[in-house]
């Protein structure tokens, strides 16, 4: 299992972690697919499309529209009354697993992974794990 | 493969799972994840904070906000019209992939596993599969 | 890795690829899950009941009121306005993972594979992977 940390800067925010999980991946042999594992819950991650950099801003916006933070929360701790972030991570998932071909990536012609955060900003973790 | 049984008692319930998925892989050596898979299509099962019951509660109100009753909806079967609680259940998904650490699942330090019931009460079933 | 190929033939559609999938998996021999993945940017994968055609077009128009066409989007490119379509996309997932028992998927009595069409009609691919 391989570890990327990085930070995050606002609070509601998709990063492309493409390369850092492909690096991840230098010198895995013969497995066959990566999991991109988030231990947090607060955070997620995804994959899609990674040319325009105003399509991850459209999706920051919409997932705060698909999850209302004026909706009636009870949840509050430490980190404040933060359940819409949590209803957000979870909607969506806290882990993909991408296939491999010969120890590459096998993302279509224009995905890339984004790192969720719904609760910055922060540093975070993920976990990468190479399957047979 | 193992199969944990559950009971459900509320028709939108979050239900802590974690130790009976950390039971069940019990003795499993070697493997680098633990496929959760569950064979319902009205249920589902997602990865979140499992220190704040109030959370989880939050949770099942919002995916009632999410997806609404009172949308137009033609499907009704033998469980009544209860497209509502399909379509719930993919948004949560189906499954999730936790990776292992020495045997151990690798969650955040305030994770824990949620099976998603949708439609209940009900029994359900949840597959365990260790993958190397 | 295998690859499947099809059409669809609506904007947004959720086509059962359940046979598909199964066949691809022939010959598969000592695998314990099948990664069932969609290198596509606004296409998803799910699973759910695949008795009820209504279920299905349901589930459609309830992935166009999660996230609403009319919402401000921004993004804009050769596939022109599609931003909810990426959206949807990442809300349903890019893949699923299927357990496997000697071979064969081990879906529920009511469950099937769905690809998730949302910027249809188009030609699309799925990837299959057997994983150990």
């Amino acid at each position: 299992m391989q570890e990327i940390t990085l930070r995050t800067e606002r609070r509601t925010q998709l990063l492309d972690i493409t390369s850092q999980v492909a690096e991840s991946l230098n010198g895995v042999d013969g497995a066959a697919a990566a999991l991109v594992y988030v231990p947090h819950t607060t955070a997620g991650v995804t994959i899609n499309e990674d040319v325009d950099p105003a399509l991850a801003r459209d999706m920051e916006a919409a997932m705060e529209k698909v999850v209302e933070d004026g909706w009636d929360w009870v949840h509050d701790d430490a980190d404040g009354p933060n359940a819409p972030s949590h209803m957000r991570a979870s909607l969506m998932s806290p882990e993909v697993l991408v296939p491999l071909s010969e120890g590459q990536l096998a993302l279509g012609r224009y995905q890339g992974i984004f790192f969720c955060e719904f609760d910055g900003p922060r540093e975070r973790k993920v976990y990468v794990t190479a399957l047979r």
